[in-house]
């Protein structure tokens, strides 16, 4: 049964990418996203996705140097901002996740390119369903890529071991600072019915 | 303001990776869902995934050498399985997609690693929207990473613009077939709140 019109305005139609926001977000808020959006698919459950919440001056002070211009005085603004990352070692956490084969075997000393393809694939889907996740439970997102992955992984993650994917400012939208809507590609040009 | 508690459950916590489907899901239905995922959020509205929907005796006899054993019979036996896919030539689409500057410039005759990594995340951001797009309107998804990408790419996209990303069985699923839910990482494990 399909889920009533508000219900998909909210996570999909009426949803937009937001440039202000006018009110919070709470830890318990954010633990709240990610117990919901925790749920999402990945491949062999490895969930490779980590969240970085930040909130604190002293840490968007960290965050700032790594921004482009155009994203940086509305994520210094952000209630908070989440770096949506990833976990090389993804795959120690397989014996839990997926316990019924040995499918860390299936990463462990494989090839960089293997285990870094499943950990951006995994965790840009969890990115996803955080995004959905957030807007399903009342709150609006700001994603974006325009920033120094480099310089926040140096800063936040230094022993290598989680990279930075894209960030999400998280917080109650301010509809007076959307911009307009941007067009999207019809179903005759994205897809193919063979 | 939060969905009730049945939206979240059909989006998120009760919903399962399918394995065998008992009803079927029609080309209006895969149109409908197309229509709703399109506006979930990509880099500079890029777009860059692209869903080929296998349905024809024909084609799922084209899918099948590429399947992971695994695989094979849920996908033979789907009513139709979307190939997730992206354009490496994406950016041809951005004059119309971001109408305000110049973002084709962003991408074209830069490196082929900038443009990849660029359509992988924004097609697999689409590809987690296409799930739950297909749950919010009903229906049910079987996503699988288990298959032979280079076989797909070479016998559905032998120009090679297109490429592979992962697969999604889907129609209305069979509870019977489901296997027992894995668990995930508690927020402590995949969040930090700094």
């Amino acid at each position: 049964m399909p889920l009533d019109a508000a219900a998909l305005d909210q996570i999909f139609r009426a949803a937009r990418t937001h440039n202000g926001f006018a009110g919070p977000i709470t830890d318990d808020d954010l633990e709240a996203i990610y117990e919901l959006m925790k749920w999402g698919p990945t491949s062999a459950n490895s969930c490779p996705a980590r969240f970085v919440f930040v909130r604190s001056a002293e840490a968007k002070a960290r965050l700032r140097p790594a921004l482009s211009p155009g994203n940086l005085d509305k994520t210094m603004a952000a209630p908070v901002t989440a770096i949506v990352a990833h976990d090389l070692e993804f795959y120690e956490q397989l014996p839990k996740l997926f316990p019924h084969t040995d499918a860390r075997s299936w990463f462990a000393g494989k090839s960089d390119d293997h285990i870094r393809s499943n950990a951006f694939r995994g965790g840009t889907l969890q990115g996803a369903y955080f995004i959905i996740a957030a807007r399903a439970l009342g709150f609006d997102c700001g994603p974006m890529g325009g920033f120094d992955n480099a310089k926040v992984d140096a800063s936040f993650f230094p022993d290598g071991k989680w990279k930075s994917n894209f960030l999400i400012n998280l917080g109650h939208g301010d509809p007076a600072r959307l911009y307009p809507r941007n067009p999207r590609l019809g179903f005759e040009e994205a897809c193919r019915i063979v």
